[in-house]
């Protein structure tokens, strides 16, 4: 079916809106103070982000279910002509949208999960543990290794997404779902995998904005490192597809 | 096939009593004294939720097997024209006869439960805990936001439910079995994930009702919270893919 | 394709060998000593378990897979005409040799545990313990309530396994693993989920004339439980679903 | 699709390296000091190692996706035509040609997993912690049975494999993913399931050829375990399967 471009772009912020609501939640659940999840372990928040991927995938049907900057600049790099079957053409202006609606989303989505988990953020806990939230942070903070951790985990991501097609099976959504929980058991251990600009910018503008009790700094020094890492795993990925998935 | 609707309203009955039978299980086996699975965390009591989910699916598919009033509201609110393919028509009759047949179905299944857990029962544990069996409880009491959280958490239920059938996959109710794990993973943490008022009020009667081992109280002063916020949150999700999922 | 009897009666020997060996072996990984799933938790057994149901059920398609004396004689009060597609005609002395190949192969896989584990039998840990590794016990040990734990489980079982044909899916062996990884969650907490006859009888005679260090009693006052409960629970879902499953 | 010898085999170094920079990957962000999944457990191994064979599994459909000495010389010893749909034709060449690839793979994707965990690599930790990311060691050190145990595991592995052909399902690589998240949780205690040549030998020499800091020995008095028992279990899985699997 063919949608309008506005049908399009609010999908794509509905899909990302619904994987950083459950996404958001999941880390906040396990931990903030007092949640039933409390130190439920790190499965726990890879199972949560995989299906937080495979809500949001199913949501946003109409554009494709990019959900993430690195992956709509793969496709670019890797040489499609549309960003999706049925999605918008690729062009520089329609990445654009795409990415200002996954920022959007983003944000939205990690405010949804504040309001959820309301009361355990007036629980006292350290300004640092209420941003993870929102936010990636490094376990050890070194911004060029970090990087190059970022870089890895999306370079998989995005090119195993774009090798899917190859390999015929009727998981849908979970496919990626499962990619996404594989990358969290085995590349976050660094920086808590963002292996995707907009899960970690827009929530850290929506951290920088709501009215979080004992909330403190943004953390902007490390803002770039989930942001630009991805955007280059992405397109390492698509660039090598375009040559070795054919 | 079309069933009769004595056919289809026993078929709600039986999926709904399984869904409890697994899902009050696995908080049994997880809260109560000197089980095998006691302590065994956050995740394990997902999975059982999702996986008590996937097999009240496939037993009651005579009924279209929504288990859950909120689902049956939330078709309802999207203005479909049967409540499931073969299932009954959308008329308010029809839809109060679904919500009776889940609220016994998840009585009885909480209660065979209690039969299965019978000897863990009998030893001491406190008596929010023999409840927590059966019913959802706040980890902070709060009925404003334990409502806001529950109004979510079902919103994300019903309307990606509402969305599966626009993403071809072959996964039958394994879809919906994830995405309940995934609910709990990410929002279960401050309400315990009622997102469904048939499994919190069917489950809450039958505790006041059964020769429970140093039983207290009900806590019915909590129980509208997991009743009223879920069925909020499905007409929300309905009315939503009313207008977006086309 | 037509097999002849002996390809069926090997094919549920070996898929049930198969099913035991991962099954004993999840369960000898998470509690003898030193190894390095140790003390690894509930949901690690019960995944084991599930996925040994997968790699079972996969292995033995000639014979339909059954595994288990209780889905046999599931099959055999439910009223079907041959025990799988292609299998053996529903009769008595047919399922009298399916229940064989069970046993055999259920003592086979447990002793093929016992191998990959030699070196951790060998080490000190408490009679029960390496019992554990073989057969089920109770938490709480009341052979009435145990019945009613282990009929209840595989009237579960049982139950959703005859209903998996009326919901079409590609999930193939993955629904019944799923379904057991569920089950263990959920019901497993009282007896350790036998479900079973063969996957707890066969190794215990095993157990029994294994040369296995600082071995202690097979604890025969309690091996009916997990016989003849899975067998009454097999025998009231094969009758609920003659009339139900429809 | 007809592909040429280098594609294939570029292909099957693709491949393997996934799987050994998540399947290391997984090791890193358990057993290192100061990662976020630090402690995370024997599950959380197993499903990174499981999803890492998902993602290389997509990656590598040109040439079948062995990844794995004992699946390429199981397909051998069944008596198959090519190493897979598509592949190259069985010969002892292009068996050793399948074999460089996935040392070379192994060998890659190790070394791009300790780029990602650079900084933790850096950290205090024992010799021993450091060598297992790469390769296995036995948790109880007895060649014999060490062996007996990667000869177990590893037959289950590619006899399953193997018998996957015989039974519809929709899965793709999930299925051999989840049988190695099942062999993992059931048959790695003892040895920490190498059940692959590859994935343990190339590591190991990756191991030894890195600039790690505190290194120490790589252990090459074990290394002939998880080559040897992979390959004589894969070939038992192949005899048994040229008469079994019919």
């Amino acid at each position: 079916m063919d949608y309008s471009t506005s049908d399009i772009l609010v999908s794509e912020i509905v899909g990302t809106a619904l994987l950083l609501l459950l996404g958001a939640g999941v880390v906040a659940n396990v931990i903030l103070p007092k949640t039933k999840g409390f130190g439920g372990g790190w499965l726990l928040i890879n199972f949560g982000w995989g299906l937080a991927v495979f809500a949001g995938v199913y949501a946003s049907y109409k554009s494709g279910a990019h959900l993430n900057p690195a992956v709509t600049i793969g496709i670019w790099a890797s040489g499609a002509e549309t960003f999706s079957e049925g999605g918008l053409d690729v062009t520089a202006a329609n990445g654009f949208l795409y990415v200002v609606a996954q920022m959007t989303g983003a944000a939205i989505g990690s405010a949804l999960a504040f309001l959820a988990y309301k009361k355990h953020f007036d629980e006292d806990a350290d300004a640092g543990t209420k941003l993870a939230v929102f936010s990636t942070g490094p376990a050890l903070r070194s911004y060029g290794w970090n990087f190059v951790t970022e870089v890895i985990g999306t370079f998989v991501l995005v090119f195993v997404v774009l090798a899917f097609a190859k390999t015929p099976a009727e998981l849908g959504p979970l496919a990626v779902a499962l990619l996404v929980v594989g990358i969290g058991a085995s590349l976050g251990g660094p920086t808590g995998y963002a292996i995707n600009p907009a899960r970690d910018l827009g929530p850290r503008i929506a951290h920088a904005l709501l009215p979080i009790r004992g909330k403190g700094s943004s953390d902007w020094a490390y803002a770039w490192v989930p942001v630009v890492g991805p955007l280059v795993g992405g397109v390492l990925a698509g660039l090598l597809a375009s040559v070795y998935l054919v």
